[in-house]
């Protein structure tokens, strides 16, 4: 692609008029019977096949609706090398149905091996992997972060690196207030901000996001101010506790700035009330269509998404 | 297996006499001609092959030498599926060959997800990737690392997690002082040695590790006195510049608690002196086989590891 990821990341969400990201986190207990009866999912390879399918469904059903997916690296790896191979799929066909993919793998390392990474899964059309971006976790510090950085750049893709995490677990080190008073998660903020700002395009936003979760409503208005030049990814809506008006921060005043993640919520909304009376099982797809054009609503009316 | 992970790298480091850990990073540019004209290494398949094949002659060389190997899952994962399908049959090949497996990985995620991460990769003849043990990364905090803990002590499997790590730009947030005064390297490790304690068997060590770089000797012996129940896994000796010195206060007084890796140094010895004048590039297994010798006696002569 010939635009920066961001640029992309700007254009479809304007196109789309939302901001909803959604996660594709399969779990074969949740399947829908119908996917889960038409593979011999006793095997690695017939639920990496079920796996493949239900994703190719979701993306069907969404992909008229919302700008980019968000395919969970670890479901995949679950089974195996089979299940690689479908996570590749998935991703495919998910840019062929015209999302862009953002690959959750919250990947790092040192030097060259961070580089491997990088190039292996970073570029539509120019690494194995083909993300247009990729999560990516900062324990290992600046010169981890570089590669992945300098590989988004050079190849238009983009990546977030994991800030303030939607778990309350992610306390134990993000919250430590360092010796100056600041807290590391607002240490990790300043070396991403200064990242994106290097990297900002005419849209304002650089090739290096931020991982801020919907459960933190306070630390998304904080960062959002702390980090002008930095698009958030926001886990943690729906299941997890998250609401719309916990997110209103996370956006710029035209509604940009943000993508809302929501997995579970969307991939199995047949199973949840209301869309499990509306849809049954067999309407599973339907039932995902619902789930994401009400979530488009609620963040419509209670934050900036509105004004898309 | 019906050992503890830890039990099993104690016998294996006391048959073997020594701590070494051969960290199988396969990067295209250094294979031995031999290698890389058997395969089409300008397909990821070809390629993919290739670094299965080179693994194997490096495991053939090391096996009757060493304890445990350490597969870079970056540099597979690089090749996308393909690469997937040689990594699984590197680490079967390891095992057949009678060594340990540390997946080096790096991996991490809240929750189910790590779950899932946890249940796939760790825990030989129990997950597809069958790994005996696996690096995990830590900035998402507790939660995120007990799923992984409790898979490692329900299969007999082991995790160690980042804690001080051999770059320099780990002390961008690993260095920092927290408003009591201690590391954040050090707030991972009270973390960690706290799981070690509650997991350790009879040898005094517990399922829980920490990766503790051979770039900073005066940290690792600080840590091996705060962390008397924590196997250390030593990155950095050799090509980024820690020599046997360095790691000597990894190990307790019985040359035990401690693996050192090495990764460049022995698979591509072939190419460096003293190896490329004795044996040149078709002799490049009987050169991983000299360089491990090497380090073996250089660790022997300047660590406890004498005592093995």
């Amino acid at each position: 692609m010939s635009k920066p990821f961001i640029d992309q990341l700007t254009a479809a969400v304007k196109a789309k008029k939302n901001p909803v990201l959604v996660g594709l986190d399969p779990r074969l207990n949740q399947l829908p019977s119908e996917i889960r009866n038409a593979f011999p999912v006793d095997t690695p390879q017939g639920q990496a096949d079920a796996f493949e399918a239900f994703c190719r469904g979701v993306i069907d059903a969404v992909a008229p609706l919302v700008p980019v997916v968000k395919p969970q690296a670890a479901f995949f790896e679950e089974l195996g090398p089979a299940g690689m191979f479908a996570l590749a799929k998935v991703i495919s066909y998910a840019q062929e149905k015209g999302l862009l993919v953002i690959l959750d793998g919250k990947r790092n390392d040192i030097g060259s091996t961070a580089q491997a990474y990088a190039r292996g899964m970073l570029g539509r059309g120019q690494s194995p992997w083909n993300a247009d971006a990729l999560t990516v976790s900062p324990y290992l510090g600046d010169d981890s972060l570089t590669p992945f950085i300098d590989a988004a750049v050079e190849r238009n893709a983009g990546i977030f690196v994991l800030v303030k995490t939607s778990n309350p677990g992610g306390a134990m080190l993000q919250d430590l207030k360092t010796e100056s008073g600041e807290t590391i998660y607002r240490k990790v903020a300043a070396f991403v901000e200064g990242a994106a700002l290097k990297t900002a395009t005419e849209s304002g936003y650089g090739a290096v996001g931020a991982v801020v979760g919907a459960t933190w409503p306070a630390q998304l208005e904080e960062l959002r101010t702390a980090m002008p030049h930095t698009w958030f990814l926001v886990p943690g809506f729906g299941s997890q506790g998250g609401t719309a008006a916990d997110v209103a921060g996370a956006f710029d005043e035209n509604g940009l700035g943000a993508v809302v993640n929501n997995s579970r919520g969307i991939l199995f909304a047949y199973q949840k009330a209301p869309y499990a009376e509306r849809f049954g099982e067999a309407q599973w797809q339907a039932a995902c269509e619902a789930a994401v054009q009400d979530m488009i609503a609620q963040l419509a009316a209670e934050t900036p998404a509105g004004r898309l």
